[in-house]
């Protein structure tokens, strides 16, 4: 196992009860998961094995890395994926499904370059009214395997907004936030001006209201260096200043997308950003609630029960 | 002389006729001028002494550098420098003169620092309706040297627009375009689609166009990548994509912004991405001429005359 697995054991010993092993196996990470009979996760690990990360492209070394061993133990049952992992750059492409979909129209492409079949699960694509396309892989089965209807929040490098309605995804929407964030912060102009940063939440919090009033987000971001060169703000506040103004013009512009701004947000992701996003919600006015974590092994359950993939 | 220096000899012998030697002292470069009795520029030089690129923040040395021998040739003439060079990173922060302002609103400081006597423009501070400050070096001079009406748009690493009515710049907003593009060509995942990147115009357009066309210039950045992906976009159009798309999104939403949308708009800076911001308006609909160059050292002439440094 290498550096930086997180384990949950398998509770007992229970090997005729395993239904499914999962992957969500995206950019940076890959999360394995046993699956019992009833969709409940049995055990999940958690490596650094995003398809970014995987030495010489050998995706088939990660994969027994993590979860070699229960490959061994459950050889008869399916492995499904979901994530980048069927991306180009992954390790083998697989179509997207296209927006309406729900999980009868995500179907589990067989990919026999392993040494046990694995099955993944199809992105999705969205081919908005400008005639502009926007693409997903992995939040679909995040989203599908929680919700039925609502607006479901996805943060990270590039967050995604997704709409669910009637147990189908009808619009979703990615912002690049957190890259945008990374690359001013690391390199430009305004990363020079955050001396030694520390926690504000009073910076934030003007961010978040001043990227959630503004019409200009370009030209808003240039505030974060004018308001500190004139003594506004303090150098070591410009990152959560601007860490607000950018989720705030994020909240503000899908909001604005987004036919019925009444529904409720459901936000699903890791415990730091999600409680970032939490916060910025509320200082808009907006209700949400964070979900439970393993989306993406509950999708994962639901998919291959609508697939066939495990019996019902 | 250092090397990159780009000069333009003084036509014929006119020492008794050199009423000013204006400096035009940014972030990247050096501009010197000779000024005659009537605001002609007799001679002008360009050097790579931006402040950022001063050796040990040897100001006098990069000044000698580039003009020692008008210095010593004409011993008495004022001396006047606008841009970064009064900021505090600069040689001698001086403050900023509040928005609106004229010419006579912007009393030069005078600088002691040197061998002789130096006199500083003041930038400008504009206190917008939302509280938020924004802050102008250099440009002030430059739009102030040329028009007394209208809307001036200096593009760059951060672009300026300006509205000038009745002599005075009543109005001014800061889009970081320039740099933003860099850092995600240079840094994001958005540069990492970008290969061989060639000039195409119907890319820029299309950029410009979707730009322009947006409510959400934060969420349509993402669509330079998926239109790569999908194959809806080469490649090597990516970057052209990308510089439309933002330039486009500017455009759009300083127009928002201005109060009198159908004033002209006059371009003032370099050659090449001045016929990069033409070309965009025109996509945009909106007729803009470009200014002669050396914009300038004439306003250098306006603020010496305004000030009495210079007698009319």
């Amino acid at each position: 196992m290498g550096s930086g697995t997180i384990r949950r054991p398998v509770s007992g010993r229970m090997p005729h009860k395993i239904k499914l092993i999962s992957l969500d196996w995206g950019t940076t990470s890959l999360r394995s998961y046993l699956i019992g009979t009833s969709g409940n996760i049995l055990a999940a690990r958690e490596g650094p094995y995003g398809i970014l990360q995987v030495n010489n492209r050998d995706f088939a070394a990660a994969l027994r890395q993590i979860a070699g061993d229960w490959l061994k133990a459950y050889a008869n049952v399916p492995i499904l994926a979901s994530g980048m992992i069927g991306a180009r750059q992954g390790w083998n492409e697989v179509p997207y499904a296209v927006v309406p979909s729900g999980l009868t129209d995500l179907h589990p492409v067989r990919f026999d370059g392993f040494e046990q079949i694995l099955y993944i699960i199809p992105g999705l694509v969205y081919h908005g009214p400008a005639g502009v396309p926007d693409i997903m892989r992995g939040e679909e089965t995040q989203v599908l395997g929680f919700g039925t209807n609502g607006i479901f929040l996805l943060p990270g490098s590039h967050s995604k907004w997704v709409h669910v309605q009637d147990n189908k995804i009808i619009w979703f929407a990615t912002f690049m936030t957190g890259e945008l964030f990374a690359v001013l912060k690391d390199h430009s102009i305004l990363g020079r001006m955050m001396n030694g940063t520390k926690s504000d939440g009073d910076a934030f919090s003007q961010g978040v209201s001043r990227g959630t009033q503004t019409k200009s987000s370009l030209q808003a971001l240039f505030s974060a260096r004018t308001l500190a060169l004139l003594g506004d703000l303090q150098e070591s506040s410009v990152a959560d200043y601007l860490s607000g103004l950018l989720i705030g013009a994020e909240i503000s512009e899908a909001r604005n997308i987004i036919d019925s701004p009444n529904t409720n947000i459901t936000i699903v992701g890791g415990q730091t950003l999600s409680h970032i996003y939490e916060k910025a919600l509320t200082i808009c006015g907006l209700p949400s609630l964070v979900a439970a974590k393993d989306a993406a092994a509950r999708g994962h359950w639901h998919i291959a029960l609508a697939s066939g993939l495990v019996a019902s």
